[in-house]
């Protein structure tokens, strides 16, 4: 039986280092959206140190063993118990970490991504190559600490995906290798689809006013707990409780671009804003695992942003906003070239079919950087050469290739594969949504809450009180199986492709 | 002799101490500029803990006795001397503060901001009172704490201005009204300046497009170390060195006023900026007297911005924004309409005579409250009496009214004299200003930074190594008078009035 007054002091910790948390994600956003470059320096010193502070009371020992006897405790609720574990389960793997090297390595990564932006906005991948290499040698130096027999980069795949490892992965990729690049050479061979309309010019002012006036409000983005802006990397952060911050990118050259990563961010954002409020200020309200977060943002970006149904609701307004540039275009045109699997070089302006091929790439390259077969050195020569080879492109520069995404200087490996496994349980999950609602009717008369009302009650509501399959269990009735993610992608351009 | 060990340990409460400021700026300022409302009673619970460990440490009683050491230690240099002062000086105002009360005083304010914001849009005084009511309590009684002989109205102007007092304010405030009731008397019964093209229709992303792209490059604000948003109530902060954040406001109905609260706005920021930096993560650099920071703002906003040779540079620039509104208005119209005396409801839209009478009705009022000749019941009434008296106008609604400032919400008294006295500092420092440089050559040719530097030279990089009255006897060699001031404004008034 564990004290009351333990009890408390363990809701104080929790409340302590949610005011950090949302100390340093007001930061962070403020740093990847309007901070003046100048005080880069200056901020990141003070942001390690308080991140500093975060960690001591994470990896606090009597609170570590508080959770520990909390976790296996059965005169707790369920709840609590599971709320516990994951605290504990996230301190078992920092606490090890000396906090000075900690806090050096919070230092380097806020650095580091000024030097990534640099880099790519200087098209080098000379001025981020010494920061990434000395960001993957902390990462082994940590995760060397832990002293686990599994290689580092399964357990990178299992703190970002509970559960998974470099085995299910290859399984897993091995299919999507073995389906997908036959069936893109088959697309690549027909008759192409025209999707010259758009990538005319499209100022970046207008596609705010159609985002902002328009797309925000029908996706049920709610001002009173969401706020948009732009970036060079789109994300999604909580801060705390009913504040939620997602961020776009406007492209003068693509119309498409922008809305999609709405819709992705905005699936991020809806999903925490429907858990279950009794778990607020809990963990169970945050923390769920990145794949089944990809998963929702995945699903709306794809099963719903990229049907007909959405584009009836839709186009008319992107049409009013863009006369000039889509006025005689038809909506099945439209409709037809929002799909279209084009090869290119960009993973977040990727097609449904080609995308996943984008994360095979970072994904076996990750693999090969932590199991020792390749270095920073070879990373642009090797990425080079996958693009070439699984997408059929070649890479003209940096920034459209090895530099084009955020995560590897915020340190984030592993994290790539779950958009692919996210997509798979989308698929998984949205053949249930349409047996039990009219997905097409709700998009299409503007009704994208009935989507979202079901994911709330068969997904969103757990938070993370369960792990990934457990969900998947609950709201399908089955086992997760990536077929129907195949399946639907080789069905689907079968079809529009005429193959 | 102070230990090296002492020493590092105090570099470090300094650090440490910048780390939560820079923080609690952070997530003020995302506050009052883009935070979702529904986040706000989650985020503001966080803000008043994290407010908590910094007043910890700045109350830390073994650093108290180290500053104690510090400050008198003629081991030590005149700066670190200077700086221990200060920051003593600060914790002997706060030490006796039982930090829960410091804490549910800080979550107190974050919410009154919440409720002065939604009772100004609902235009209604009863829904921010309880609030007002409750601020003004706690400051009494943390006044209380401190044991003083002086008046708490008393200590207050000298937290904000030390030195200052209500005998002292009262004489300069005396003067004030002496002096300019009956010029502005006069001005009301001579023939009226036209300003009606002021007000015409002037849509706010227009006037934001010209202060971006046109204004605040002409007073060489730099997006490298400065970033301006939007708001409701236009404020300056430093969040750490080389890093500024300035909001405005953008009113439709009135072109100028966005315009001189961003030349005021950015005269704050430039004085911080140009402080030596050798004072960089000292006090030093921050915490300058609030009428000497009001000084420079209002020097920019009034002896510069105000000028005609200010608007040869860029009036041209205005009227290619808005040719409808203002291609037919000659110059000299222009800047007499920018300078024309009329009374009105807005502080922060007054003109240079009407302004200081603004302030006075603040200094009386919060006199009165905390002398307790009134109460928070009372202030609605008091506030349109004296509008009346002072200035002939009837105040319509709250709003507009008692409303209409964000001091009182964050409890801020005492605040108010000081940008009366900022504005009698400025108009001494102008008149060296002038006799060094040619000030007007300056401005018209688009070299605004020479006045910024002669600013520099002469004021702003001292910071607060000096309290003001030696920043204003080094800078112009006299002692403060504030005779440079009112003389300056009757002589400005009566020539451009024709009196």
């Amino acid at each position: 039986m564990i004290s009351e007054e333990k009890l408390q002091k363990y809701q104080d910790w929790i409340f302590q280092i949610s005011a950090y948390q949302m100390a340093l994600a007001l930061i962070s956003i403020d740093k990847m959206t309007v901070a003046p470059p100048a005080g880069g320096p200056y901020r990141d010193a003070r942001t390690a140190w308080l991140s500093g502070e975060k960690f001591s009371l994470e990896t606090d020992p009597e609170m570590f063993r508080l959770l520990q006897e909390m976790k296996d405790d059965p005169d707790l609720d369920g709840d609590t118990r599971r709320a516990a574990y994951l605290y504990w389960r996230k301190a078992s793997h920092t606490i090890c970490i000396p906090k000075e090297e900690f806090v050096s390595s919070e230092e380097l990564t806020n650095q580091a991504y000024d030097a990534w932006y640099r880099a790519k906005m200087a098209d080098d991948y000379s001025l981020f190559r010494p920061y990434l290499e000395k960001i993957i040698e902390n990462k082994k130096k940590f995760y060397g600490y832990r002293g686990s027999s599994a290689s580092i980069y399964d357990q990178m795949l299992d703190d970002n995906e509970p559960g998974m490892n470099e085995a299910k992965y290859d399984a897993f990729f091995a299919d999507v290798k073995g389906r997908l690049i036959p069936l893109l050479r088959k697309v690549c061979a027909a008759a192409p689809i025209d999707t010259s309309f758009l990538h005319r010019n499209y100022p970046a002012a207008q596609q705010k006013k159609f985002t902002e006036e328009h797309l925000l409000p029908y996706l049920n983005y709610d001002p009173s707990w969401g706020y948009q802006n732009e970036t060079e990397h789109p994300f999604t952060y909580w801060t705390c409780e009913n504040d939620c911050r997602t961020t776009t990118k406007y492209l003068p050259d693509n119309v498409t671009a922008a809305i999609f990563s709405t819709v992705h961010e905005v699936g991020h954002a809806t999903f925490e804003h429907d858990i279950d409020p009794k778990y607020d200020g809990m963990i169970l309200s945050e923390g769920v695992s990145a794949a089944m977060h990809e998963s929702q943002s995945r699903l709306c970006e794809n099963y719903l942003g990229r049907t007909h149904a959405f584009w009836e609701a839709n186009f008319p307004a992107l049409q009013a906003e863009f006369p000039d540039q889509l006025g005689g275009i038809p909506l099945d045109d439209f409709v037809r070239a929002s799909n279209a699997a084009i090869p290119g070089l960009l993973r977040l302006e990727a097609d449904e079919l080609t995308y996943p091929l984008h994360i095979v790439i970072r994904y076996e390259i990750e693999k090969d950087l932590f199991d020792g077969r390749i270095g920073t050195e070879d990373l642009e020569k090797v990425w080079n050469e996958k693009y070439r080879e699984y997408l059929g492109v070649e890479v003209p520069n940096s920034r459209d290739g090895i530099l084009q995404d955020v995560h590897w200087c915020e340190g984030s490996f592993g994290y790539f594969p779950t958009y692919a496994l996210g997509s798979a349980y989308a698929a998984q999950i949205v053949h249930k949504m349409r047996e039990d609602i009219d997905v097409d009717e709700a998009l299409r008369s503007g009704h994208y809450e009935r989507c979202m009302n079901w994911l709330k009650e068969n997904v969103h509501r757990y938070g993370c009180r369960y792990d990934a399959p457990e969900i998947i269990r609950r709201a399908t009735g089955e086992e997760f199986s990536w077929n129907y993610y195949l399946d639907d992608l080789e069905r689907k351009y079968t079809e529009l492709y005429h193959l």
